[in-house]
């Protein structure tokens, strides 16, 4: 599972936008004739792959090098200053230049799921008895594919099976990589399923400028925070792939069965790999798609094959499970159902970079009370205006404001929150206000995970992951 | 492993041969792009370089990129037959236009191996007391990769292990398979060291119209046979790749640290794989370097990462391990060695293709002594004359004769083969009595070996096929 990152990507003219590729085309170059290391030279191709779409959208023409746009036709008509880039959305990369964040709408369209609509919501509370979850209600989770067979096979008493996942790409996790993790620990309590939890530490090492053995330990110490969600241990598999390959008889079987129905064609298509990357993430989008068929876990599922899945994931691991759905029907298993949340913002705003090399970027897990104030007050983007006299006069923008965003995620009362939003969109609450119900909503929430983090032994992080029977009879 | 295949490429059309240049060019566009050994590229300019000759000779025009030939005249007025093709060796083809077979001196320079000279087996027979092998006397292994380096270690009192494998692509093996079983045995005895037998599964489930299940069962079939070669179950471990990568702690980590440090670039450059090929064989490659590492083998090496390794195969392997070579020192292991032999002839003549799907292109381990009888006499290419009055004026070719490139293989008796040379060569031997030579070695040899075969139960099958410690101390 790649981390989502957030950059900006502002409107240019036609021949800015040609010069830019040119000009990132020739970094590119010089990147790879340096032996630049591999994450700067694939950011720089990203990047490139990226410009090229914007340069098409503006001018209608593929980028040709040597050709400046001449007579182009863009597609919008309202000047190169209005033309729309499109957000980007990928496993490593999520662009966008508004200061909402991602056109969620659009993705929907474009990435071909559906909306979780009231419907949908209803569906879920009539069968399950239980109060919608707040990330449900507000839209948190707000795409998905199949999620009504999931419901079907529910409601029929057949079977189901959860599986969420991240990439231990360091030891600090912040509070937007808890997002998965506690929807799914609601799910796996109101649904009661097995849970099966992959931490992608082969991906980690072949991205990244990292050891296995680093890899690894990453994977240790992430598993500590998930199992600190409060995942019952009866009921939840965690594992990593650098161990888990050498000790299943079945996942290594479905990786092949994954990797004869894939050519590199189709993953170039998917994740935009080039000739220049390495054969090993060519064949991880397969690692990544295996845990989606019982039969990768025999310890749990015995021989059964057609245990459905739900997978609950950040909209930005769908091209992997895109493929898994086209793959599935062809090696006889059924299509893994999924349920996409948006992204959390960074502190900066939602069209900001979010980095795990830079501190102030997000709240991590292991922030005390007093860097979560600082950087809070310091750092989060505010919908505020900016003097007191005209934040009463006009109101804040809820829209833009993180500390807002952050609380919609973190605060459970929607009467709470919508007061909140009133109060603050017409100026009676003050930014410096709004980030104090914040702080105070975060200062106990991560000092509550620390102290459930510290409790986590080693010998339940290894009982997590063991593969072994689940307290479920198939 | 994949097996060795002759195929017929005598007289190719200018089209043809155009169309071969214009992939080798390719092809060394990409290793170069790919950052590939200085080997490699070497190897695959001078065979662009030769093909381009070819492509002289036929059309009588020099070659030029995007221009098919039209209206060509070969330089040769004998036509097509006569052109000179090089030989085309990969681990899927093997191409020669010589009825005496590939050229393997120019294999050695194309490759840039070593040839096993005088010297070496002199140094061999030194250090082991041991008579050298018949295959290693006659030139049947004819090629190495740093094998002094392997004799200097046993002179050291250093440990070595063998490696060597085979594609279980069906229940049927020919006694050609055997070659490089009955030589790994004898270096076994010889070294007294531990051996590691690959069965490649997962390969040929992937390039085969094969199911999983069907791939694992081939496996199991083809152990057998080798087992029955005579191996010693306290110095042998057999695995197959669908079942031991699901069982090993180090496999699957190196197979990971390989495929980081291989491109797309690469494998295309080495494999001639192209977009439209499966991510499960690009990235394949990887699966058969690891066993050249003894950390893929904890149970058998603890913690030891630099025990090294020698293989023998034949020398359409060598591209996998000219990639290994690439990769150890980058990875922090040691190179593997290796031994290369040359094929095993059809018995339709050296220049065709031996197929599992031809019964009456090889003597297969199951075959009745009336089969071998019968196939011999009926199908083995011979190197007599036409009449027996002729034959006895000029006698026969031993260079063409597949009874007599037979009895090379299977006659331990230098003196007894060299007789029967003479007695071929001078017209004293009729074919008919050469065939009755192979015939009558074939028969006991096939006979004891299924006597062998039918003795390997399957507890002894599984006992070879468990991750186990040896009967070495590291």
């Amino acid at each position: 599972m790649a981390d989502f990152e957030n950059c900006v990507s502002c409107s240019s003219s036609p021949l800015e936008l040609f010069e830019r590729v040119t000009a990132q085309g020739e970094k590119v170059r010089s990147l790879k004739a340096g032996k630049a290391s591999t994450d700067e030279i694939d950011a720089a191709v990203k990047l490139l792959l990226s410009l090229k779409v914007n340069y098409k959208t503006a001018t209608g023409q593929d980028y040709k090098a040597g050709s400046p746009p001449v007579d182009f036709s863009p597609i919008s008509n309202n000047g190169p200053t209005t033309i729309q880039d499109e957000d980007f959305v990928d496993p490593w990369t999520v662009q966008t230049s508004n200061a909402k964040g991602v056109d969620y709408d659009k993705l929907i369209v474009r990435f071909g799921s559906s909306k979780i609509d009231k419907e949908l919501i209803n569906r879920i509370e009539r069968i399950t008895g239980k109060t919608p979850h707040h990330f449900l209600r507000r839209g948190i989770f707000f795409s998905h594919r199949d999620m009504n067979q999931i419901l079907d096979a529910y409601e029929n008493k057949k079977p189901f099976y959860l599986y969420t996942g991240r990439g231990p790409s360091s030891e600090a996790m912040h509070v937007g990589h808890l997002i998965p993790f506690i929807f799914t620990k609601w799910l796996q309590e109101v649904f009661n399923v097995p849970l099966v939890i992959q931490l992608t530490d082969d991906e980690k090492y072949l991205w990244k400028d990292l050891t296995i053995q680093k890899a690894c330990e990453y994977a240790i110490e992430n598993a500590k925070d998930i199992i600190a969600c409060g995942f019952d241990i009866n009921k939840t598999f965690i594992f990593s792939d650098l161990d888990y390959l050498g000790m299943s008889s079945g996942f290594y079987k479905n990786v092949v069965k994954i990797q004869k129905h894939v050519t590199f064609n189709q993953v170039k298509g998917i994740f935009g790999f080039t000739d220049s990357d390495c054969i090993g993430k060519i064949s991880f989008p397969a690692i990544q798609a295996a845990p989606s068929f019982s039969s990768s876990f025999p310890q749990i599922f015995k021989d059964k094959k057609d245990i459905q899945c739900l997978i609950p994931c950040a909209i930005d691991q769908d091209p992997y499970f895109r493929m898994t759905r086209d793959v599935a029907p062809r090696i006889g298993y059924l299509k893994p159902a999924l349920l996409h949340s948006i992204f959390f913002p960074a502190l900066q705003g939602a069209q900001t970079k979010m980095s795990a090399s830079d501190p102030n970027s997000s709240i991590f897990l292991t922030d005390t009370p007093k860097q979560i104030k600082t950087k809070i007050n310091k750092h989060a983007f505010s919908g505020g205006k900016d003097t007191i006299e005209e934040h009463r006069k006009y109101g804040g923008n809820c829209e833009v404001d993180v500390s807002y965003m952050y609380l919609t995620f973190f605060v459970e009362d929607d009467d709470k929150l919508e007061k909140m939003k009133q109060a603050y969109t017409s100026g009676a609450l003050l930014t410096g206000e709004l980030k104090k119900v914040l702080i105070e909503t975060l200062q106990p929430l991560i000092a509550a995970h620390q102290q459930r983090r510290k409790q986590i032994t080693d010998e339940m992080v290894k009982q997590f992951m063991t593969p072994r029977k689940l307290a479920f009879d198939f």
